[in-house]
């Protein structure tokens, strides 16, 4: 039986996991988990699977959820309810799927608790890298990731050499707007954006899909995560998300994992490595039916974001959370209709330019590069 | 410093192992080669590698090479010669490139002295698939494939539970004929046949490349190899030869190798495993270069071969090895003008339905079966 802390439960990769413990009850069980706002969803899981630890982001939720839930069952809030939640005494895995930089500080205390952590959350990496893969080192704690990419990449590099690798070549559906022109792009409103062709996901991850900043920060995450330059990662355009993503060695062998695109599969492995357990109810892959799989060059004129990455990766240091929180700022400006969508762009440009960078900076340096960036964007009148 | 024995030096695979080998002269060191009626060829690799132990086919080769070698260096002929390649005392891979049903018994031998063996002949296991991987086991050896499909799904395992496999999915190019229909077939000429679109390959192979007879000859390779049943043996016709095969998962993730059409790849993958060197000089692969990927359903009306192959796997004993040795004869027959394109077929088929099945033939029995079967192939008349 394996115990499972799950951060971010009522979120779509949080839906999803629960959707994976629920096909395999006899070998997981849900332990504590953590959610927003969503109290429904949390009193509907609640029920479900009898969590030992409940923590939600508002105190006066959590003060509502007391009442109702049964004896023995624990009722937290805010970011010590996360941190309880990622390090939960009963823990096996924590599966971190919460979306943003709030994801980071658990992450931290989770591997300082010696869990093995299920990583979801793209923030923790791009943010602080560096600090994040030097605690988990030094701990010993497995990163096994949950992104359709970086499990691929996870899966091929399996019984193999590290050593012996070329590039990583991650794929990319290219998103909702993957055939249009800069200039088609200018007038494009949420509802458009948020239309993504092979994915079902939250808004803020299909919006950093149209703009290609969900691949760009794939990209840093599987810099950290396998310790490759950024000068061998590469990206390729592949409509279908079939191939969810490849390793290329020395010998000029390439690994690839292909799926459907279904987020479970993941998930699941991510749950049950070095094993894997039967989906009896998934759909299953059949490429005759899909008939052709289509790959292009990336155009990196067309998605600056994803150059703004690559850059924002070489340089290191402080430069990856000014873009992660450039960019969180400006897609919600993005959803709340306060900007265009090309406007995302600007702002993560401006951000990364006005920043001086600081090599190795601490968590308290982190935190307040985040907050000075978030208000750099939220005030940036572009009028 | 690893040393070779190279049975079959002069064909198109071994060839090809001599480019591994010129590539990695640091790494590997030519012990021991069989070869043919090539002496031309066999007189250049002499020189060039310098090896302990030559093989060739005929007393007579023997005797004029004996004359020409340095001292030190041991020429023998036939059948006693390639079983000395085969285990030379100083080898530690012996890769296993002949043509045709002649590959067993050295390999049994090999196996018996505690080799690793790189096979490419694919005869071994098709004929005597129930002996060969019981000695195997038994002796504790280890047999890395080398065609580019068994290669890939070797490489897809690694670092797997084969407890979790679903499938097996081994591509086929679809040979020099994938565009034809049944009644187009009926005239083509040798010359025709002899054109394969991807892969440069000896002659035999290529006109079981266009009967599919080599798809099938895989699908049996892959069941003792791996140790799948039939019905859990896909085979996937896809164009352009990139994917070299597929497994499948319970899980429903597939598992994919990819690269060129290079047999140096595999080659030199069976080399070095569980390593990888680099290739410096070999082409890389190019997805967006390439564009398209296509995959379709098997025809196994169009391809008769591969449904023979099927059916003789799954009746096993004697089966497999009818098969095997009514393809080649009726192969020679065609090569030599005799018969017709689809007369190949038609041969295989008398042969499987007179022959009585023995459910655990022994090695003389499967060499009596083989004479008898090419007996009955070359002496039938269609006319």
């Amino acid at each position: 039986m394996r115990k499972i802390s799950l951060m971010g439960a009522t979120g779509s990769i949080g839906m999803q996991t629960l959707d994976v413990i629920r096909e395999n009850k006899e070998q997981f069980e849900l332990t504590a988990i953590s959610a927003g706002r969503n109290i429904a969803e949390t009193r509907k899981i609640i029920q479900e699977f009898n969590p030992r630890l409940v923590s939600v982001q508002l105190k006066e939720d959590a003060e509502v959820l007391k009442n109702e839930v049964a004896h023995g069952t624990k009722v937290l809030w805010g970011e010590e309810g996360l941190l309880e939640t990622a390090c939960h005494q009963d823990t096996d895995v924590l599966v971190n799927a919460v979306l943003g930089s709030v994801g980071l500080f658990p992450t931290l205390r989770a591997i300082e608790a010696g869990k093995t952590i299920a990583i979801a959350n793209k923030e923790t990496l791009v943010t602080a890298g560096h600090i994040v893969m030097e605690a988990a080192a030094r701990n010993q704690v497995s990163l096994l990731p949950v992104d359709s990419e970086h499990s691929a990449i996870f899966q091929c590099l399996q019984g193999e050499n590290t050593k012996n690798i070329e590039s990583l070549i991650i794929t990319a559906s290219g998103g909702s707007f993957r055939d249009r022109t800069r200039t088609e792009l200018e007038g494009v409103t949420v509802d458009e954006a948020l239309n993504h062709p092979n994915w079902s996901m939250g808004a803020k991850i299909t919006i950093d899909s149209a703009t290609m900043m969900n691949k760009g920060l794939e990209v840093i995450e599987a810099h950290w995560l396998f310790g490759i330059p950024y000068e061998n990662i590469k990206v390729l355009l592949h409509r279908e998300s079939i191939i969810h993503s490849m390793v290329e060695f020395h010998d000029s062998s390439v690994m690839a994992q292909l799926g459907t695109p279904d987020m479970r599969v993941p998930i699941q492995y991510a749950l049950t490595f070095p094993d894997r357990f039967a989906r009896p109810r998934g759909g299953r892959l059949n490429l005759a039916e899909i008939g052709k799989l289509h790959f292009e060059e990336m155009d990196f004129e067309r998605f600056r974001c994803l150059e703004y990455c690559f850059e924002a990766g070489k340089a290191g240091g402080s430069m990856p959370a000014v873009l992660n929180a450039a960019n969180e700022a400006a897609v919600a400006r993005f959803l709340n209709g306060e900007i265009s969508f090309l406007d995302i762009e600007t702002l993560i440009e401006k951000s990364l330019t006005k920043h001086e960078l600081i090599k190795q900076p601490d968590l308290e340096a982190i935190r307040e590069i985040d907050s000075e960036t978030r208000r750099f964007v939220n005030e940036l009148n572009l009028g």
